[in-house]
This record gives structure tokens, sequence and C-alpha cells, in this order.
């Protein structure tokens, strides 16, 4: 991998980049993992590369919600894996839950990989890789889940969705907490929670929040997730962005 | 490749995602193009990936300032090359313009790769792996550049460029022609036009325009070149934009 000087505007960026490459050079992501991720790329860079404060909110009330959930589990993909596996282990341990492997682009020789990427970060029963069921009306990949995992998962946490999916699991009467950069998306729409921020720092808030909020009484996170309305962060995300955009209109300055 | 079915709602970005897979197979589109193209995906995605009025009043100012040049450069790198081989030779034809390979990622392999592929598209003389003069302050490996090629032109069309290269070759007194879908970078700002489209659209708008202005006199070149304010276009790419996402935060349907 090239050094990248501590002082260069766009450090962090070009760091969580490295570890993307990283994995594609490990068999981890996919060619469209690197697409996708440059995608996230432009639109954190919409964000400001920063969490905001609806944002936190967002990841308040999914901390309480996985944490009421008798029967969580955290959904990984390839990118998911190569960027944020301490904290998938983290979090796991925090909440009790288990965390199965889901790709869109699925081979067995991949989730394999990515299983013991996940085991050699001090993961536990990761699941996607037997005992599969298939959710009904989901044509991609996404389709096949571990009948002890996803399948009867009363909350599932997909970092780096696609909506169609998503949408399935609603439908299937499960709570989705969705990481998402686009609060546009139909993702971030159907989700029962939307976190609008990049998973590289959603993830460590999340944990955070779990950690916090991990010794309140059941009623107590019920008012916290209550409380909480995801159509009204969406739009407020979405307000932030387009005031953004109006500030860097008047040429402000641009890493 | 996968079959992309025609009615699918997004079926002409993956199309033009499927020229970049294949040529990152060929070993022309270098990982980091990937990552650069999704990055071009998010923002197209903006845009509502069409090509809006400010951008061809862009294309047409930048077609009668090529016409206009006495040495006219089109800057090819692995992406360009992936996704608009024919429209680089067919405007090389009409400009009567060099073709020269600039890669940031450089290696002789992959200069001679795309060479190649140029040249099997119907692509003559084409530069950048011989004769090479460096550009002086600029640090990345775009510094290389051929004698009798950018570093001698006096008008060099950039598409999918980084900003340092841009602001050196203003400096150097050269004039730029941008195609950028990020009306907000360095590159757009410091361009003498930036077309801020999709190259796969820009392109054989850019071919057209030169055609139909190539009979014009240098007089009513000159006009059309001269009304062309670059700072106002950015502000209406801009405006536009905004007006979209206030739109899009209406709920509208997304793709």
């Amino acid at each position: 991998m090239e050094e990248i000087p501590r002082d260069h505007p766009r450090y962090v960026s070009l760091m969580i980049r490295g570890r993307i490459v990283k994995g594609f050079e490990e068999g981890i992501v996919v060619p469209q993992g690197l697409l996708a991720h440059g995608r996230g790329e432009a639109l954190d860079y919409i964000l400001g590369e920063e969490t905001h404060p609806p944002a936190l909110e967002a990841t308040r009330a999914a901390a309480a919600l996985l944490l009421l959930s008798k029967h969580p589990v955290i959904s990984v993909n390839g990118n998911t894996a190569a960027l944020i596996p301490d904290e998938i282990v983290k979090l796991a341990k925090i909440l009790n839950a288990r965390i199965e492997v889901n790709l869109f682009h699925r081979s067995p020789d991949r989730v394999r990989k990515i299983k013991e990427f996940l085991q050699s970060k001090g993961a536990e029963n990761v699941l996607g890789d037997s005992d599969l069921v298939e959710i009904p009306g989901l044509s991609s990949q996404r389709r096949f889940v571990s009948r002890g995992g996803i399948y009867s998962a009363d909350t599932v946490l997909v970092p780096l969705e696609d909506g169609d999916r998503t949408e399935k699991l609603v439908a299937l009467g499960k709570r989705v907490v969705a990481i998402d950069l686009n609060p546009f998306s139909r993702t971030s729409k159907v989700a029962t929670i939307s976190i609008v921020d990049n998973v590289v720092r959603a993830m460590p808030n999340l944990c955070r929040a779990a950690e916090e909020l991990k010794n309140h009484t059941a009623a107590e996170l019920e008012g916290i997730f209550r409380s909480f309305n995801n159509e009204e962060n969406l739009r407020r995300m979405i307000e932030l962005i387009l005031r953004r955009l109006s500030r860097l209109s008047g040429l402000e300055e641009l890493p």
C-alpha cells in the first residue's frame, strides 16, 4: 500500500480506501464492492465526512432497539467486513447478537473467506455458510439466509444494504437498522431506523451507544426507541445536506 | 458479464459500469479507477443521470475553443479509454488533435495496453509512452507528459481529471477543458471550461458540437468562446443540483 502523509487533507478517506483495496486483494471484496465504496466516498464528501446530530440520534435509537431485541443479527458483506471487522465483533458481543455473512455477489469461497477473516478478529459462531433457506420474492443472491440467523431474527442490522432486501425483511415483519450514506435511498426510506453516516464512524458510535444503554431498563429503552421518527430524521439529514451544498456553492474552499 | 434486463431502471448506468469492469479485467483500469467510477455514479445519480442545459452550453463553448486551438491534445486515462474509446478517436479526427495517455497510476505496461486499445479503435499517433518531459511542481505520475503532446499543447481536454494537474496546466498558460461531474471540485473551478456531465454523454455531445461548428469562421468561434463564463455556468449547475435535491426530499420516488 502506498504511504499516505498524515497531513494529507483527505487522510482519513484514503486510509479507509486502503482497507477496501486490501480486502479486494484478499478476495473479501469484489470489484463491484470497489465501485460501491466509491459511491460512498462521494456521498460522504457531501456530508463533509463527519457525523451529524440526526445520525447520532438515529444511532442511539438503534442501540435501544437492538438491546430490546430477542434475536438481533448483524448482516455482514465483503465491504463491511473489510472496513469494520473489529466493531462487528465488538457489537455482537455487547448485544449477544449473531453475525451472518450475506452477499449480493455470493460464492461459497468468499463466504468462507469473510467468515475466517471475522473469526481471526475474534468472532464466534458466524453464520451464513450452512442451513440456508430462501427469503421469498427476493431474486438476488441475498435471498439465501441462515435459518438460525437472519431468517429467525426479530431485528437485523444491515450496514451497506441494497434496497430490495430491506423491503423484504420489513415485509417479513422484521425490524431493520440500516447504515446508509444516501438519505434518498429506498433502504433509508423503508428501514425502521436509518443511520445516515459512514459505517466507519457509525459502527464505533453504535458500540458506544449500546455500551452506554445496556444497563437501562426495557421501559427506558422502549421510550428511546418510540420517540424516534425515521421519516423526520431523514428529512433533517436532507435539509442539512442542502444547507451544506448551498454553503459550498458560495465558493468556500474544498479539500 | 451478467445480463442486464433492458427494462431495468438503472440499465444505462449498469451498462456503463460493465465497460469499466471489462476495462479492469483487461488491465486498462486500476482498482482505484473502479473507486473513482463509483464516485462518478453517485454524482451522476444526483444529476438525474442526464445532461442539463448549462453542460450543453459549456460543451458548445469547449468545441469552439478546441477548434480555435493550434495544438489541441486529448488526455486519456484508463477509465476514459474504457468508457469512450470511439468518441476519443472520433473527436481527435474532427479536431485534428493528438491523443496522449496520461496516468495517475502509471506503469509502462498500462500505458502500452491503453495505447494498443485505442489503436484497435482506429486511433493514430497515440502519445505518452516516449519522449517524456516533466511538468514542474507536480508530484504525481501525471507529471510525465509527451514533449510533442501535452507539453506543447495550447489546449488540453481532460476528461476525468485530478485537480492538481489542471492547476499546473493552467499555470503553464494552457487552456483546459474539463469534464467533471463535481461542480465543486478544484478541477471544475480552475479549468477554462468545465463541462459538468458524465463523460459518456459529454463526449458524444462534444463530437456533435465540433462537427456542427467546424466550418464556422474563427471570428464566430471566438464569439462563442468569449461569451462563455465558467464561474457563472458552474453556479447554474450548482443551483440546478440544489433544486433537484430539494425536489427529491419531497419524497418523490427514486430509482
